[in-house]
């Protein structure tokens, strides 16, 4: 079996955790013993959010952008990669070595293409970066006129940049031949993968967040995975989530899920990409996705647990 | 022909420039303008430095350390692998596609195993990261046990790490794998790979610089190259460089670069290096190693200039 796997952010980082590497290594090895038991059996595509870690990159060029230049977002994304990917890289082969496990993890650096014509860059929503005051917010949109700050609730201004929706990666052609190697564990397309739009022929990087879910989806596609697996801190997807009636999906159908979707049930930028990327994944002839928590990976993949998405 | 290309900083960034991506990017569009040339006609691997791009990322991890923790140097590296990879893999396929060269450009996060008792971890002597007074060095020793600082010519006081011999790349199966394929341009083992040792059967992260040209000469032992091509700002390697007497070496003999290698003809940190790198995969088996001007990429290549490094 071919499965593509999104690890969520609770694989690298946990509540209440500063964010060190030691802390985000510490975690990431429990998760690859989860992953080993997969990786013995099955085909594996790795990919990941890298929410906090990006954030923590533009805060460091932000506070030091006196002393030398801060980067566009999408090379702090591209750095992230290269961050989250070495840790993971490391900490997989380092628990395939220890269980006898044979193959070779790799990480690569993933580009994604959106629309340049996307609606959500003519409504920016997704905040990046720190605080500012309304003052050095306005100083800061005369200086980069491509920039959008908002007022963010009372807690000061923020920069905000699109959620562009993710359309097609670009190193597809060499993850379909890597992926003909039996040997080889690929972590692709972190944190959504580093947004670019095509100019013409050209390709060139935009400053936005792309959801790791939907571009997951997209990787299950290229891989022709038999699986879609979200794996999060919880166990499954509910319906009524946090009320008296609330009710966790098992086995649903594409259809009524859809239904369930169209509803509303599901909380956006947290279980709502999950859901409409697995719907994605079924509707492009996917044969099913699931949803389900971190440590119940292999159960999940078993079909055993979590919310299993299926044709029927 | 297979050529590993060792691109030098100058690609990247050159003297007096800030380092933003926008100069980055525009200088490696001048690079890639010509590597095109070669990928048109070979088999090409790439590999780059990365001094001044982990100087900063280290430098906004300590500015910013009070809001968010600092990355190891290690990590640090992997972040700049990510960094430059995405602003080189892009430049690359745009230069090809504008000059209609078929072919994906991918980059691998690359680490690099050193042997944990190379002598260099016994005599730090690589600095790294800003100047501090004698007491935040002495206060961060204290706190960080395994860190070295040292007292530089008067500018104050600068932590310093090893320069271990690179070894191994951890990578090389899957290298050798994508190398299999015509289409893909690599680029692999960017700032001379992500140090790493081996603790039993265990690879953890170092904080150490790595040479990247003896990288890259790795490199070029896995991709079974024809050629070592290493790109910098000079056009040849010279002999009593800067004096009256002052030669360039044009075609020159193993034996015989290796005696003026011993008479100390080559600067530390600068041209020795590549001189060792070109010295040590003639001496693994290679068949020719060059040392020219970027600009001169492709007659470099084709023998025609640069220092030509041969058995006989």
């Amino acid at each position: 079996m071919t499965v593509v796997i999104a690890l969520g952010g609770n694989a690298l980082l946990r509540a209440g955790q500063e964010g060190t590497a030691e802390e985000q290594l510490a975690n990431l090895k429990i998760a690859c013993e989860q992953l080993v038991d997969i990786i013995r059996k099955h085909k594996v595509v790795l990919t990941h959010g890298n929410g906090p870690q990006v954030g923590k990159i533009v805060l460091q060029n932000e506070i030091a952008q006196e002393s030398t230049p801060a980067m566009p977002f999408d090379v702090c994304g591209a750095m992230s990669q290269g961050q989250i990917g070495y840790m993971l890289q490391q900490q997989l082969k380092n628990e395939m070595i220890k269980k006898g496990v044979p193959g070779e993890v790799v990480t690569l650096i993933t580009r994604v293409v959106v629309d340049k014509n996307d609606p959500s860059f003519q409504s920016p929503t997704k905040p990046i970066g720190s605080f500012y005051s309304e003052e050095e917010a306005r100083e800061i949109m005369r200086k980069k006129k491509d920039q959008v700050w908002i007022e963010d609730a009372g807690r000061g201004w923020r920069r905000v940049v699109a959620s562009p929706d993710p359309k097609k990666i670009v190193e597809k052609e060499v993850i379909k031949k890597l992926l003909q190697e039996d040997s080889i564990v690929l972590v692709a397309s972190g944190g959504g993968g580093v947004p670019v739009i095509k100019e013409g022929d050209i390709y060139k990087g935009v400053e936005a967040v792309l959801d790791k879910d939907l571009s997951a989806e997209l990787l299950a596609e290229v891989a022709e995975a038999d699986l879609l697996l979200i794996l999060t801190d919880v166990t499954h997807a509910f319906i009524h989530y946090g009320k008296p009636q609330q009710e966790k999906l098992q086995r649903v159908s594409r259809q009524k899920l859809e239904e369930y979707w169209q509803q509303g049930h599901f909380a956006k930028g947290s279980m709502e990409p999950k859901v409409r990327a697995a719907l994605r994944f079924l509707q492009k002839g996917g044969k099913r996705a699931a949803i389900a928590s971190l440590d119940q990976a292999l159960e999940a993949l078993e079909g055993k647990t979590g919310t299993q998405v299926v044709n029927d």
